[in-house]
């Protein structure tokens, strides 16, 4: 099997609103991962992924990847988009990492890109509620509301508090104000968290991500000459209908992408020193953590509560600030993760920078657990 | 390299208005193509991969895959959605070969999907003509106004007439008339084309492919156990403004596509025995034929008025009537290219059947050239 490298990351700042719409943006990271790479021109690219979920809506733009393209003067390469709702970024890296591996592409550029301020918020939340089953859509079921619901049981079934859910919070502000990308720069208190507005009971505002602007890239390359491997991808379907699901609090999309990784790449989970993890609400972050098997089954509050997960905890969640303080542009989410995780490899994370990790895992997640795609990264 | 089989063929009708909405219409395509492949069960598929261009703005759906895998009962496979404006179907049949062939996949359901009826078609001509460059779009050109304008030259330079144009639209209308699939069954006579109302001079109405509601799906499978061989996909770039070509009748992603193609499974353009060419305006149709080296440039036209790409010509061109009368629902278009060659070489295309052909080839064309996808199918 081929070995893929990452030659090149960039991103652009998130935004609650930017001053670019997303074929501006998207540009900019391709350049900067582009420059990033070094050796990489536009003309070397032989293929174009852009993850993104709804240029059409958010953006009035169809045909994004030729547009880009166009912009960025590659000409000639195999392009196309990927939408797998707020997992198209991670799933436009799997179809990187397929082309490379068939043999059809020797340099990917990958693009994660979102501009939800360009409509109001009314209209995104309608937008992204059309992702639910239609029969949940119609009981005005929407991804804030499964969350309410999933935190609500996990506070009863695991014995842990609000305490908990703001301990998540707390923890990627702290590590989003140390970081120039982050949407949100600013640390907050546990009693700020349990205090902020209700959103879903008992998820408060600063339980959720925000709406963001912004757009991420990465350089993919044939061979085993850069300093960070892509060492191995997988994604998985759960169940589309939540009610479907025998337990309420199983994510078995996330599981199965986890499995599938690890599998793919041979790695153990102990080995992972670092982790970007899919906390679009921060109920997230411990499901997925658990479901990974990085915790025990309901016990992820707790190890987040000692610490566990801080920058020099044990493992060390959302350097970047994750979704919840760093932003969640959709399409962008899943290839700011691999950025960040290439920075903390490469050691040049600055203020956020976790001691010398070897191996980075990356979990996006599309819908309320539809579909998940785990990516492992290690340092060469 | 792995061989790449289609193991199953399945596809609605095309239609101008479809009783059904585009998770029902993918649905219904899916379940023929698993029907057709006989021992596949939605269980055993392992990748999904969905050709769709705007199922937010036309279905007011997103997530698509997602909701497609819970309809059919998929769970646990590899999915997303792929756009590529009017190639997103073909692009996500590349991105299934991908995936089979870097070992990611062993069955893998591809569906191209697409409801145009659902907006009104000024609302429609508005989100497509969004896909040209920023500049061209500012000045008022739409997709019918570049063909008019190639058209127009395509007249002048090679010396053919308006009857040249009507003969691509009277063989196609021909073809779909005896394919029940088709959008149109009805034979059309030169003077009706020639008849009918202009739309961009010397383009009239039945140069013209019709929005459409539609749905197509193919069934690929590792291994070299099934009757027909998925040879090879290859797509490319060009210019994004049409106004950055050298030469305004040249197509480079076309040849591109077609030369990569050629080259990805060593076949030759002798070998091809029927090929479904992108005609969303019949001046295309030659372009394109003369871009893939089947004719020198300029002198498609001859051909076509002599019956060279009739059911019974020496290649036959669109037996299943093309995006001119099978009808081009965006996504679907790239799928059911396949689906018609798979059917043509099994010998299962009924009154439209070519004379034992053995090897087909498809090309699929994202926006006026942007983007060309050319797929190499073989019978065993």
């Amino acid at each position: 099997m081929t070995d893929v490298g990452v030659a090149g990351a960039g991103m652009t700042a998130f935004e609650s609103e930017s001053d670019a719409g997303a074929l501006e943006l998207a540009e900019r990271a391709a350049w900067r991962a582009l420059d990033d790479a070094g050796d990489v021109a536009p003309g070397d690219v032989t293929s174009v992924h852009v993850g993104n979920m709804a240029a059409e809506a958010f953006d009035e733009r169809t045909g994004l990847e030729n547009a880009l393209c166009g912009a960025l003067g590659v000409d000639g390469a195999t392009a196309d988009r990927i939408e797998n709702t707020s997992a198209s970024g991670a799933s436009a890296v799997l179809r990187a990492v397929d082309a490379v591996r068939a043999g059809r592409s020797s340099v990917a550029l990958v693009v994660g890109v979102e501009t939800m301020s360009a409509v109001d918020t009314d209209d995104a939340t309608e937008l992204i509620s059309r992702l639910v089953h239609d029969r949940e859509y119609e009981q005005g079921l929407t991804l804030p509301s499964f969350a309410g619901l999933a935190a609500d049981r996990y506070l009863e079934t695991t014995g842990a508090d609000e305490d908990a859910l703001a301990a998540v919070a707390v923890k990627n502000h702290r590590n989003g104000a140390a970081n120039p990308y982050a949407q949100f720069q600013r640390e907050i208190t546990a009693e700020e968290a349990r205090s902020s507005p209700a959103v879903a009971d008992p998820l408060r505002l600063y339980d959720c991500c925000p709406t963001s602007d912004g757009a991420a890239a990465i350089v993919l390359r044939a061979g085993g000459d850069d300093d960070v491997e892509l060492a191995g991808v997988a994604g998985a379907t759960g169940t589309h209908a939540v009610a479907e699901r025998p337990d309420p609090l199983a994510i078995e999309s996330v599981s199965r992408a986890g499995d599938r990784a690890f599998a793919d790449t041979g790695l153990e989970r102990e080995a992972v020193d670092v982790a970007c993890i899919h906390d679009a609400f921060t109920v997230l972050e411990l499901l997925e953590l658990e479901e990974l098997g990085f915790y025990d089954g309901g016990r992820a509050w707790e190890a987040t509560l000692e610490g566990g997960t801080a920058l020099d905890g044990d493992l060390p969640v959302n350097p970047g600030g994750g979704l919840k303080a760093r932003g969640h542009p959709l399409g962008a989410t899943g290839v700011a993760q691999l950025v960040e995780l290439t920075w903390q490899l490469r050691g040049d994370a600055d203020a956020r920078q976790v001691a010398g990790p070897e191996t980075g895992l990356a979990l996006n997640v599309g819908g309320f657990g539809n579909n998940a795609i785990c990516t492992l990264l290690e340092a060469r």
